[in-house]
């Protein structure tokens, strides 16, 4: 049985592991936004039509690759990083093991970290952008699985 | 009064449904990713420009209407099923009844799955797609305002 | 130490402004999509080809400013509020002052608010905008800074 005190814990490693590197990933895609924004002034589009008092009498142009290019890995971010949230508080019910449960919370954090890294800031050519986004889409869709069959007990389908 | 070890617990059968439905949908969502995928590889539409390299010679495009409509049905579970999940989380403390809540949950899923489907998959025409989302639209909304109710208690306005 | 009975409770005035305050924010983000069904509706932008059934003759066209606009904020909403959910309950687990953390989850809920109604509402100059989305955003790094600082113990480091 799942004690809980036990698992929503700060003496729970692996729950200490899952908030922290999430909120590592909360920090990295902060940091989207500030990329995005810098390079929307330096290449002069605005995300908004009022934004063009920021841009210091630069022409106003509709869109630039490398905004683009940050607003698609920003994107790929918002689809996959809230699964995880959701699939790893799950997960911490399932009584892992908790070496393997802080090391796949440390290692979905560096492949979405990798992810940015190869997408927006030095674009690597693919399969790099298509091998860190399947390590972290392989561990969520792992934590997801496992939870469903730990917890899908035959009490809840009794109601 | 709520005790805790009896909502965040997986011997809340509540919890319990919260969880398997919340990772369910996680898993859908994951799903979605895949199907865009196959649908820019047949029809020749790559992610990012680095991606050409999957397309095996066929001439890239821009945009095919199959693969708008997976990305706006993966968008609308994006801006919606975060949402579930807090107000999920919220309304597990406000002492619902057990059958009510795993039903909600279950619905609440089953309802974003069928939206999915009229959607992305069978193209079916309106209203399907408008009252499957709308169900699921209900449910977060009852949850959350049921939240707000129980739990914005006059002891945190003293603070 | 942290006891978790004291965290994760409605007796904890922190948690019952989190839940609170974040559930706030989920009735604003599902306004997002009326108002944008609504403007949709007036302009004529259909979201799908399926959708001109509701435009009751009028022609449909590609796009209109004020759909633009308030789906920006929407977006907008998608890419933090997620965010503050999860740095927002990671901060409960590191023994906040119970006064400072009910205001600082009152202060984000009242900054996302103002956000919407000076970027999709009533269009206020910059950097009305930036300023509503900047207090949002510093108090979400507070809060993720601050759990990376306390739980990333070395307990987890010897996993």
């Amino acid at each position: 049985m799942v004690v809980l005190s036990k698992v929503i814990s700060v003496e729970n490693p692996a729950f200490c592991a899952f908030i922290t590197c999430g909120s590592v990933l909360v920090i990295k895609m902060m940091a989207m936004s500030i990329i995005t924004g810098r390079l929307r002034k330096k290449h002069g589009v605005p995300a908004s039509p009022e934004d063009v008092v920021f841009l210091k009498g630069k022409t106003p142009v509709e869109s630039h690759a490398d905004v683009d290019r940050v607003r698609r890995a920003h994107l790929n971010d918002v689809e996959n990083i809230p699964l995880y949230f959701f699939a790893g508080f799950g997960y911490l019910f399932t009584e892992p093991d908790p070496t393997v449960a802080v090391n796949l919370f440390r290692i979905y954090a560096l492949a979405r970290i990798a992810h940015t890294l190869v997408y927006a800031i030095f674009v690597v050519p693919q399969p790099a952008r298509g091998l860190s986004w399947g390590v972290g889409y392989g561990i969520t869709g792992y934590m997801a699985i496992r939870t469903i069959r730990s917890l899908s007990c035959p009490m809840w389908f009794n109601n």
